[in-house]
């Protein structure tokens, strides 16, 4: 029987609990309800972790394709931004998204008008390339029903953390951050070893 | 431990073998390898179907939001289209479909213009409804490893059975069949209970 099991390349997982590299410095819930407190969080490349018993959660989520993103933008991205995990970066966020039923029944034009020409998602996450590096996941359309719609892993050096906080703020004050219905924000620190 | 297994309400899965309401009259590779040949398909909705000893192969996918379309689309198809189903469809075609790498490289912008302006898959699609009834469904996102990206099932009438051929005929020659790496074409039959 050819069951399709193999873990899908492109995915990443995030486990919550008292194991992995990142230490918890606060976990709040924006939107929506809460998910249990965690003291560390682990990630793993690959959607299929090995021991995950004493976990509080898992979430997983898969890097896709471009959603809205047109070639000039690409490229402008493409350009800047550098990949997660330098030595430097010692701080992240993980921030978990949910968006609601109006913004999954809009069209994909609409969609795109309201990330990028009424929002500016693309063009204000461009100006924190490369400080902030990111990982971004996508999980609504997993096998297996998710609670999020979205993963964002992101990491900076502590001198930057303060336009990261910049970005975020402008972020949240956009017509696409009216179509949230639920989000998590988990600050995490990589302690010295 | 909240691992999240609960079935996506959205998926959509076909178990290959021996049982289930859909007979097979052909099953073809047009590109790529093929697939077990097996003499039914079972079509259940949600992921996470019981009993599959027996089964040859089980494909899944979810129903997603528009990739592509347009308001103005959308609701042209919306106002022709009927759900998959209906009692006279008893003929059926399941259409497994990977495209390769440079088609997913593309950024949103270039994809939509090979798939519409230049391949005109939406409106060559629309001129066949509501004759056939489609459910269309995604794959590459999962978060186990998939070999299709897109699932495509597709039921009519046996007097619709030509208008289908001539469908599929018009959207195989298109620019968006160039970056098609594999196509499996499964015929169904409905059998008189």
């Amino acid at each position: 029987m050819t069951e399709i099991g193999a873990p899908n390349r492109r995915a990443t997982t995030f486990i919550g609990g008292n194991g992995g590299e990142w230490a918890v410095v606060s976990q709040r819930a924006l939107l929506g309800p809460p998910i249990a407190a965690v003291s560390r969080v682990a990630m793993i490349f690959g959607s299929t972790p090995g021991d995950c018993r004493d976990a509080a959660w898992i979430l997983r989520g898969v890097a896709t394709n471009d959603r809205y993103t047109t070639r000039e933008e690409k490229h402008s991205l493409v350009e800047k931004q550098v990949p997660i995990g330098r030595p430097e970066a010692t701080r992240a966020a993980l921030i978990l998204l949910r968006k609601n039923a109006d913004w999954w029944a809009m069209p994909q034009d609409e969609r795109r008008a309201v990330l990028e020409e009424q929002s500016h998602h693309i063009a204000i996450g461009l100006r924190y390339l490369p400080a902030v590096a990111r990982r971004l996941l996508h999980c609504r359309d997993l096998e297996s029903e998710a609670p999020f719609d979205f993963l964002g892993f992101l990491d900076f050096a502590p001198a930057d953390e303060v336009a990261f906080e910049d970005m975020l703020g402008q972020l949240r004050s956009t017509k696409e951050w009216s179509y949230m219905e639920r989000e998590i924000d988990i600050r995490l620190v990589k302690p010295d070893r």
